[in-house]
């Protein structure tokens, strides 16, 4: 069932590897059939060059196994949350790409300085804050997704597709498996330039608010006119 | 029309992916014929590996598409800002190379601390100032060439081939489309080298005056002995 | 004899190169047969790509060649000693891998900021102290293996599989060639990312005790969760 | 004539682009035959994946060109003074690599902080004075051979074959074309972990002499044990 779903969610797994954004078996993607509410992720601990479509493993909305013969990834829970909060999105990815997980164990957010960083985040990359010792004790990985879900009380998960956990690193997500990816790859130039820019000229400035509006504007939106549409 | 020209175009484009400048469809070249006053530049948002030459979109001087199916850069106002201040130039290039949009980001110049910089730019690498909010929101790529413009009032753009926009990142140009990617690589690189010297050893001083202008005319002008002319 | 071992410690030392944690001839991995008492170890200055499997020296506990027509690693005294006193290893791994190398200089530990961390490490890696004149001049990579026992005194090495020798750089194990390559690698993503923290961020706190605890034991030991079994 | 000579130099150039350390027709490596007094070397500015090994230059001790249709490295002289000085050396080789270029940017020598280090250079990596004006303006590569041969009055070329010139780069040699090209490699890796280590930790101090001592000689000298000889 759902091969289609299963082979984007494959390849955009393959895709975090090509891209530098994880080695050995790090990270994670999944992809969402809002019609069916079933969820397809990665399996746990399965190395990128062993991998087949069929491994990718099928999950309800409460995290069962609804098909596959391997274990989902031990970050399933996190991404049920966030597909449950955030209605608009169809894939998640999880990674520790080196900078964006810098600032996760800074526990600072990524303010925006630039145009890279406009063109997809429409303001900071908000960090979550530490869980609690009874969130980390008992049903962490769905915790995870809660604290995230809080911190994105007052802000759209549509124009700032990303999240920092403190502590451990970056989430992304968008309206689909590759696009979740192409997400934690922007996060990571992102984040690399805002880290070298601060540590190096600490007083620097966030950029002028009509430009951050202007540049994510431009290609998000309906006045939107970057790109072919 | 112009096939000589679009195919110059279409691998200068593909240079910049090689040289690990741009990633996905970041980035844009384009050369100008200037007998015919016209422009080949880079659609928009069409991923490298997808792209073929005929794709290449053929712009006059208003930016008015002459030639081809797509929509093209969205940068290309900029571009043709500079090809009519700056009558010797021949090829654009815009990216968001990490170090170099790092110095945008931070507002600063980029000073000449040796020979590597002296090799192509004669003196510091500019940035230009912010654009006004009036300047942003109405014709805003257009508005970000009149900027680099005002910037070299008093410099000769032969002779420093580099800008960075405030808050944005790099444009470089030269007698052709390649020069134009070549000069990005190089700006990577002197400005890799500049920020790591500055912020690692903050009171170092500029190169001596006397080595910048020996490194730039044994390459550069009619006394140049650098090369195999 | 030993001709799987011989293979499985050949590979793992290709390895090393494919993982960019060495350069020319640099590194060397070994294994253990624990039933035989016997040591399988890398050449010493034989280049990676000239390499084959019958290179690889055996050795008995006291440092005697048993088979092979070329000296071992150098560093093989370093590798007794641990074989010898970190009675569930199987195999150890030598690099010069930059960021690890760094806090080898800086005569630091690694401690641990983050989940990537607490994935492989329970607790800071920590750093050997200098050794004496005396210890340098006569056995000297025996005494390098010497101190590191010393530091594990009161240390479990299946529970933190690395450290890094003072001035020199980091030696990794587990339990087998394979796997203390696997921790070399992992320590050099741990190491960015904590200098890059520590020198950007001084004041960074380390990772909650309960939050490296959660993560080291849902991949270790008996209660562990992540991955297929 | 001197067609092996010639390869060894073609593949010693080609060498230092596959090690990353050039872009472009940047960096240059020649090597010398001692008995007929000639010295083989890299055209100037010829891309490396065109050039062949008949492009290679023959000079003279004086510089004229005994055979090539080329112009040689404009570098030449600053090679020439180094083989007429250093009666040892058989190869010699030039970069602009990033962090020995930095170092020599803040016109500081490398220092000795750990055994990668020393397993190559018998101490500090020395940089040069500032050339005079003067000497700058006339005869500028040749000066440029004399102020790193005046830096090693009271060296030994054999025991640090690598110095840096102030504002410009590294100069590495060796035995041969390959083995000054090794140097540059290493110096490389040893400068990129003496910058982040100084910057990062500014009171960190050198490594102890002993330990420079023991791992200098146990690869070079009559008592080495390093590698198969």
């Amino acid at each position: 069932m759902l091969e289609e779903l299963k082979e984007e969610v494959f390849q955009a797994n393959l895709e975090l590897q090509k891209k530098n954004l994880v080695i050995y078996t790090w990270g994670n993607v999944s992809a969402i059939d809002r019609e069916k509410k079933l969820v397809a992720i990665k399996p746990s601990g399965v190395e990128y060059n062993r991998m087949v479509p069929s491994d990718i493993v099928i999950l309800d909305m409460e995290g069962n196994v609804v098909e596959g013969n391997l274990k989902p990834s031990s970050d399933a829970p996190t991404h049920l949350e966030l597909y449950k909060a955030f209605e608009n999105i169809g894939g998640v990815c999880h990674t520790h790409s080196r900078w964006a997980t810098i600032f996760s164990q800074a526990k600072e957010e990524i303010p925006p300085y630039g145009t890279t960083h406009a063109d997809y985040f429409f303001g900071p990359v908000p960090c979550t804050r530490d869980l609690t010792s009874a969130e980390i004790q008992s049903g962490y990985e769905k915790n995870t997704g809660k604290v995230i879900v809080e911190r994105f009380c007052t802000k759209d998960p549509m124009k700032i597709p990303a999240v920092l956990v403190s502590n451990h690193g970056p989430f992304t997500w968008g309206k689909n498996a590759h696009d979740s990816v192409y997400h934690s790859v922007v996060l990571e130039e992102v984040a690399f330039m805002a880290w070298v820019l601060e540590t190096g000229s600490p007083s620097v400035p966030h950029m002028p608010e009509q430009l951050l509006k202007k540049h994510f504007l431009r290609k998000h939106g309906e006045n939107a006119y970057y790109g072919q549409m």
